[in-house]
């Protein structure tokens, strides 16, 4: 594939830089506390939504990946990797036709259940196509979002599997996502223990009732490393790690480098102690907060529109004379607050390779909403 | 162009739905209180990101286009709207390289200066292009976001300019986007009046100034009924009267339709009183609240992840065998709280033009965010 390459001078903003140097790093300090344990890495790529950037991943040990929803499977899929779970319930006729195309090509996406009538859905789609699929029970470990209860509720549902003959379980998941940002260490391991023995638990309970659980998955960037020495765990699933953001900034300090930027340009100086850059609402998602600027500590920015932010500074305490003062064309980089919202609202990655050049990479999972 | 045409069966979830009919009423009802009358109607199309949206509101009367961004004006020029306001200003050497491309098609693109600095970075990309750009002076009138102050400060940009040769100053633009969403609309009367005459006045001591003032322009959905009222006003520039939105509905009451929603699934209904939906930060924006289910008054939605949402309501008040108890695989219609941020998010409408069959239409502007 031809690539195009652009100078820092010919980006136009604004734009999402990757350092692809600290990127690598992010990689291998997670994936270095996993080689060679019990517990593997299936990395999230609803973060990244590129294949560049799984088989980056692959490369350094992970052992297969993990996707929210089918449109990211497909591209996936389509790309070369073939050990990917779908983290959410699949349902509707539409959504179900689609997984019988994907698993007809590709054997090994993995798909979760968490209720009889999701079970029938799949069963009936993969029975019409001749298909059986790997199939994973997810449990609600505290989160509340989707999941059959831990202990009984999930013993009843494996054992209705066992009528479903498209379906074959192969394990559990239960995601702590409650508990990826909270902010006190303390509590977030005590209570990460508490969900995952839940979990480890009912995969236990599963295998004495004769289902053969091989996989035990969990964990996102903010509880990976309590995951790794919880009893019965056999993968993680993290994904912001690989570039980071100033939410888990905000969790983890300086645990991982943030390796993705939003650049912007200044395009008006209209008071002292604001400037406004040309990244609002539709370049830096908020659903986490605000992004935060790279290089200025001591400014603080906020969106004041779709195409319009705001950095902000205290003119007299900075002194509007100081260095660096800010003139309309100057470029800057943004932090972003939450990376998976971020990444999804561009079409493409400006990747430094060098310190000089940047590739454009696409995100390519982006846009397929369904 | 050859359509693609869905039934309602085979749209896939989540999915941006336009009811085309609904569409239509707003357009007309709004265009309808200007046609004829001194004030024209030119709508903001960061809101619906299509040429196919563009096309129908200029035959129902608008007399040209905004748009937030250079991408967006090269979208909508490419598909043949000509008389294109850009509504933020420009900085930066490869977007002005942009410009001078778009310019050399397209004459009739008109840019906004809120500074000499931008407006020195035009003249010189223009003047060695050989091409002269009609500008408007942005004014703040009370958002303190962009624009240069009314009065002496516009006056003295407004010399300033004369001497750059390839910018002809034709208006000012003054957006008060902070009233927009005031509830008050007394209050949202009064000070929107009170801004507008800022702008007004300024227009007026330009002219005696000696400057050809000809386009005054300014207003949203929330406040151009009430601009069309304002002395001295020639445009209005509304966008998300088109589609409507949550948040525009909690000020507006019903004045006009929402005519957009996000159709999602029921994916998990693993507690009383709660569903779990495929619909989540990815495909609802939530920088002004969250969406609202249509159908479902007495049911609330938040999101609950990138491709979650929960919706949930009083089990014991509604009671779960009041009908309508959502099962895996239910669809459902939200009704997103920002329009122009949730468009943002999609690559197809899905519009229905009948009632029964669904065209894709392109998002024809979105993913290009410079």
């Amino acid at each position: 594939m031809s690539e195009r390459t652009l100078s820092h001078e010919q980006l136009d903003t604004p734009a999402l830089l990757v350092d692809l140097a600290a990127t690598d790093r992010n990689i291998e300090r997670l994936l270095a506390r996993f080689r060679g344990g019990p517990v593997a890495v299936r990395p999230h790529l609803k973060t990244v939504k590129s294949p560049r950037f799984a088989q980056r991943l692959l490369a350094a040990g992970a052992s297969g990946v993990c996707v929210a929803k089918l449109s990211e499977a497909e591209v996936m899929a389509a790309a070369g990797v073939e050990d990917i779970l779908i983290t959410t319930e699949l349902a509707g006729a539409p959504k179900l036709a689609r997984l019988v195309a994907l698993l007809r090509e590709h054997s090994q996406v993995k798909v979760v259940v968490d209720s009889a009538a999701v079970a029938d859905g799949l069963d009936r789609a993969l029975a019409g196509a001749g298909l059986i699929a790997e199939v994973l029970l997810d449990l609600d470990v505290g989160q509340h979002r989707c999941g059959v209860l831990p202990g009984r509720p999930a013993l009843e549902l494996a054992r209705e599997l066992r009528s479903r003959p498209s379906l074959r379980l192969i394990g559990v998941q239960g995601y702590e996502g409650h508990l990826q940002l909270c902010a006190d260490a303390t509590a977030r391991e005590r209570q990460c223990r508490d969900a995952l023995a839940m979990l480890a638990d009912t995969a236990q309970a599963l295998r004495a009732d004769g289902h053969e659980i091989r996989i035990v998955t969990t964990g996102g960037t903010g509880t990976a490393l309590i995951c790794k020495t919880c009893p019965g765990i056999t993968e993680v699933q993290p994904g912001s790690f690989v570039f980071m953001d100033a939410a888990y900034r905000r969790v983890l300090g300086n645990l991982y480098e943030p390796a993705l930027r939003v650049l912007t340009t200044v395009i008006s100086r209209p008071r002292p102690g604001e400037a406004v850059v040309d990244a609002g609402l539709k370049s830096l998602s908020t659903d986490s907060g605000f992004a935060e600027p790279k290089h200025h500590p001591d400014m603080a920015y906020r969106p004041a529109g779709d195409e319009h932010g705001i950095l902000a500074w205290d003119p007299l305490r900075r002194g509007e004379a100081s260095a660096p003062e800010l003139v309309v064309g100057d470029r800057l980089e943004l932090i972003p607050s939450h990376i998976d919202t971020t990444v999804n609202l561009h079409d493409e990655y400006h990747v430094s390779v060098d310190g000089r050049a940047y590739q454009v990479w696409p995100v390519s999972a982006r846009g397929k909403v369904q």
